[in-house]
């Protein structure tokens, strides 16, 4: 669909989401605030965000009858997830805009692509290689150097499908363990912080930019985002102009995450492009109490062709993920000054599992 | 149900809501936000709040078998409205508690019985008096003095039930418009302002209580509310002690508005009691952007039974109501700066009809 002939959707308009896990569920709240109607697309009944979504559609991404009538009831559809199969994406662009463009979801699917798109960007990434088989993976890390990162091409999220290899005798069970299939091996990068760039870009191409965040993983998985990060303010106007670049080179429409490590070499510090994320993100999670508009709004607003406002920080922050059991200490959350309290309506709390968060405001009322 | 035996609902527990306008869609949203369910139940399937809100009924307030599927499938009920049927009200406590207390419907939806409660508080309304025939309006009106207004006793809302009489020729057609029932006259204040207190009460008599709004009315609707009013710090004070006063004598839990005339009398700021709605207000729009906490999330975790935190307001706001056709100016108020937009999804926008409203932030990002 040409994006000349994009009239903005009016409130009323419904706005397909795939996926109904908490990034759905925060889009279909935010979609509502507008005025906007939301179809939640998901395989499991218990989906949060079947909770908060005018209508729900249970049904697996691969059945074409169901995806088929999900289009028809929409007047646009976005996704949650950047792991859409190619073929779901495809059926759905037949009846309906589809935002982010399946292009972006080309490029950033297969970590091989996305990290060739970004060099082809003129932007700095980590050493990396495409590798079919454990002899590939010896041949590379004679270039690359060990510690070096085996990492599948595609279906990776929250450390899962990478394996580090410090020595040739881990070559092997590194293969075997990422499921002896093509794969990327990277460079092993000492980074001293990891921040992200969370922006949305309009149809009409304005881009916003939220301040940047300085992220900490626990077990590969986010702990927390620190906002404003603790990095110079070079590196935070080289973050924005890089995550700003990328959305222009991919035509983005929506919002997206730029995961960045940032490495001190001879007292500078420099930045490596680490992943994109062409959705709302997890390290975007603060923007909804510390601004008066959150990732959330800005992407539905983006995709629907709505007036893109100045996200404001009006506040210091830090998000935190609730994981697994620790849910059980709501109360506590919730009795917090100053802290404001995200639950996801997920049944079951297994281990490592995102239940909720908190966004803890640092600055004091104003005066 | 004893107070004493109440433990607070834990994250995925059901709350319903009578009630599926914009009241119940705000208060659902902030329920979905702490993890917890909703429930909606209005006679309107087109009711704006079945969009967000994880179960709905369509059924009407009288039929009691809908009532009491409703009722079994719930942790706790409350409503959006003060007007719920005593029937409505007696079938629920059967199965489900009931926040705010059914006792306190009897007290608020009535207006002689309201203002008889709160002159029995020892605080100020203006004079009134129950009439019940055209001859009775005469000897009322003798004591109270022209203009007075009658007002019916049920059911009035945005200036709906009310007639001025500036003379004795005013009173049977006054009567006549309000249906010729009982009815209370009262006199007419001529109040310099019109301001507002939220509060919210918990299980455990925690009160917490938002900065006091200004109201402004066109044709007996809402349009804005400004906070901070532009009231001295005594009336504010006063009107925060009454309201918390009221609270405590009602024995609320939830959130309550209490809509109070400001009368400048030798130089000084009197209050006079309005109106007492034991809901989520109007005029308490504004505390979705300009706090940390809504009244809908307060309103959500008093009856909950979860902690009540202090709702910080962080900045000076204006709330304006979209009214009618207004809302086809959705664009302009998208693209506002500084101001968030809230749509309440109804598809029809008859002149008057609240469609929406907008929060406009009116200090700078802080240092």
């Amino acid at each position: 669909m040409p994006e000349a002939r994009f009239s903005p959707l009016p409130p009323g308009s419904v706005i397909g989401i795939l996926g109904g896990g908490q990034l759905g569920r925060m889009l279909a709240l935010a979609a509502t605030k507008l005025g906007l109607r939301t179809h939640i697309y998901c395989p499991d009944p218990d989906s949060p965000a079947f909770q908060v979504s005018d209508r729900r559609t249970v049904a697996a991404y691969e059945d074409h009858v169901a995806l088929e009538a999900f289009a028809r009831s929409l007047d646009l559809v976005t996704y949650e997830f950047e792991n859409v199969p190619a073929d779901t994406a495809a059926a759905l662009t037949r009846h309906v805009p589809v935002e982010p463009q399946p292009s972006v979801l080309d490029i950033t699917q297969d970590r091989y692509t996305e990290k060739s798109f970004v060099r082809s960007q003129g932007l700095n990434v980590a050493p990396f290689e495409a590798v079919s088989t454990p002899q590939e993976i010896a041949v590379a890390v004679s270039r690359i150097g060990y510690p070096a990162v085996l990492k599948t091409r595609r279906f990776g999220y929250d450390g899962k499908g990478q394996a580090l290899i410090s020595n040739s005798s881990a070559i092997a069970p590194a293969w075997s363990a990422m499921g002896a299939r093509p794969a990327i091996l990277e460079a092993h990068i000492p980074f001293q912080k990891e921040i992200s760039v969370i922006l949305a870009r309009g149809r009409d191409s304005t881009v916003r930019i939220f301040d940047i965040s300085e992220n900490r993983h626990e077990n590969h998985i986010l702990r927390s985002s620190i906002v404003p990060a603790g990095i110079g303010e070079e590196a935070a106007a080289s973050a924005r102009e890089l995550g700003s670049a990328l959305a222009n080179a991919l035509g983005l429409v929506g919002v997206m995450a730029v995961e960045l490590f940032l490495v001190e070499k001879e007292g500078r510090e420099h930045l490596l492009v680490n992943e994109i994320a062409p959705r709302v993100h997890n390290s975007g999670h603060w923007t909804e109490d510390a601004c008066l508009f959150s990732q959330f709004e800005l992407h539905i607003r983006a995709i629907a062709g709505w007036p893109l406002p100045e996200p404001q920080r009006y506040f210091d922050v830090e998000m935190t993920n609730i994981l697994g059991p620790e849910v059980e200490a709501w109360r506590d959350f919730a009795g917090e000054p100053q802290t404001a309290l995200h639950l996801y309506g997920k049944k079951e709390s297994r281990p490592g599992r995102k239940m909720g968060h908190v966004n803890r405001l640092k600055l004091r009322k104003m005066g």
